[in-house]
């Protein structure tokens, strides 16, 4: 029947208003006759053997059926003494690929019109290496650690999915007039696949130049990539010009098709269990997801109902200027989801 | 005679416009009687004993004497082999404070409207440290370096120059939630020099959300301080908000007041020597010296005729919108500077 054809997926719903916008992703879907079914998995941090830290086993082992996870907002628990769960989930999955679109959304307005770009951030090592240490007392080194088979990873994702998305360019942003070891090396590796890439267009600009450029005019960039740390600073200026992280998708993409979308934005406890949150992010985060696994069509659908919605400014949540309920948000891209039939 | 009151100044007039940029502000410094002697010196790489690169000792000597200095754009030769003048210069006189105020030009039309803050870069150490290692093939390390004494030393400055400048609050920038010791030192020293200025309102942010908050509405910032590879990105992304590094001025102070004030656009070498350049962020730079050296009404005045002229869209260089020449607009400068006497 037709559980057999519908893809496991695991939901990790997350803190705060986490659980209301997986509700409404999940109910969206449901519109959408998405071939999903949802295994929900909570993830907290659990102290494995030796004291390392590690996601519940359950919510491991549901991701290794699953392959593909959707998540929304974690706590960062800075003072909990436990790494970002966010970060854990990435190196447990090796999710080397953190994707995020900036696409201008219309009636949305911020000073910026027409960008169109998307950020590719070396996910698993650079500044997050996580390795620091005291050398004498007042005095502390934390390590970046760039490597040759990272950066060909992902100067490679950067390329493939240029060409499988019609882009016409890739900029690699780095510092290696700086650290030029470091970034020298990410950057020969960017140079090295882009000679085995013909058809796209490479170039590459000092970090500091790409931010001033960006807030001066996005519209001349098209696909970047970058280690971590940059992938994090630009990612999050880039969300800023179309609207925040609110309404940006993210995805961290490893490989075999393994993944984890996610919405970037926090947790913010002072709305959660009011039906105030706006879903959008983590239902863009979700239709990033369908593409992913190949179903086009129900993620062009719910994509259009969504910035149809927007666009038409008569249902929206407060944060997108409106004074609807999450609930009625929902809703609303329910029903035009089901007109687009 | 006069001459004895006229304070000495290391003038470098750098490469490409640099020397035509100079003169417009040695120009204007004349127009408003600046009690100034220029004293001009060359910056080129030269390797010192043990191969160490150095700057040219005249230079040095000069800036010795002077104590402070002014400088135009220099190339970055990354090729060359040799690490960059500029920041040769920083570390050869300690210039531990990088200061850029970003202020809106009223009648330079930019997204942004009153943005009025300031970024305080620690200028001497963090992943600017050139401390790099090859662990084995393919496996590179860059280690940033951060100091009790460094992060005491830059945050004191900050809030110093929030009290000086008539400045409510000061947001410590960092992502210690990453790079919890190294940045973790730096904030922990931000805390507690903050506790010496109850007067100055305290806030930390983490640099992505600095980044994306400062796109939305940089209005709500300050002074905001930092290490050393955030102040970059940030002191860059802040001057496109307000019209880019043409119109940017820049200062590094050192102790005991020792100063090097610059411009931190590029040398141009496509317009140079045709009287093509906009002198506005080296005449800004030499604005901030007069105004470190106590001169403010030289300063102010100088301000006042170059703010005037921009408003009034007659006579502006190219890349500010207008036909003029460098040496017209300049002249128009002049001609208000005397007029403002
Ligand atoms: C939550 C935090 C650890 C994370 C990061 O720094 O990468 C976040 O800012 C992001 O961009 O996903
Ligand atoms: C020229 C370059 C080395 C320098 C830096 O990276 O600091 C520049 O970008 C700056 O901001 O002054």
């Amino acid at each position: 029947g037709e559980a057999v054809s519908r893809q496991q997926i695991t939901l990790i719903p997350g803190d705060g208003i986490g659980p209301e916008i997986s509700t409404a992703v999940m109910k969206i879907f449901e519109a959408a006759n998405a071939p999903i079914r949802w295994e929900e998995r909570n993830v907290t941090a659990i102290k494995g053997p030796g004291g390392r830290w590690m996601i519940p086993p359950d919510a491991k082992e549901s991701m290794d059926r699953s392959k593909i996870g959707l998540k929304g907002p974690l706590k960062t628990p800075i003072a909990a003494g436990h790494p970002s769960m966010n970060l854990l989930l990435r190196k447990t999955f090796d999710l080397y690929a953190n994707v995020r679109p900036c696409v201008s959304i219309e009636g949305y307005q911020t000073p910026y019109t027409d960008v169109n770009l998307v950020t590719i951030r070396e996910n698993t090592e650079g500044e997050y290496s996580g390795i620091e240490h005291v050398i004498v007392d007042g005095v502390v080194q934390s390590i970046k650690l760039i490597t040759e088979e990272a950066s060909r990873r992902i100067a490679e994702y950067a390329f493939e999915y240029a060409r499988n998305n019609q882009r016409a360019s890739v900029t690699a942003v780095h510092k290696a007039n700086i650290m030029r070891m470091s970034d020298g090396l990410f950057l020969r590796k960017c140079r090295e696949v882009a000679e085995t890439y013909k058809d796209i267009k490479f170039t590459e600009m000092y970090l500091d130049t790409v931010c001033l450029n960006m807030v001066q005019d996005p519209t001349q960039f098209d696909v970047l990539v970058m280690p971590n740390l940059y992938g994090d600073i630009l990612s999050d200026l880039c969300a800023g010009l179309i609207g925040g992280l609110g309404v940006t998708p993210s995805g961290n993409i490893g490989a075999n098709g393994v993944a984890i979308f996610e919405s970037v934005h926090g947790t913010a406890p002072d709305i959660a269990g009011m039906d105030l949150a706006n879903p959008t992010a983590l239902l863009l985060s979700a239709v990033m997801m369908l593409r992913h696994m190949g179903l086009h069509d129900h993620g062009n659908k719910i994509q259009t109902a969504c910035f149809d919605t927007i666009r038409e400014k008569k249902v929206l949540t407060k944060d997108l200027g409106g004074n609807s309920k999450c609930s009625e948000f929902t809703a609303e891209i329910c029903r035009r989801v089901q007109d687009l039939d």
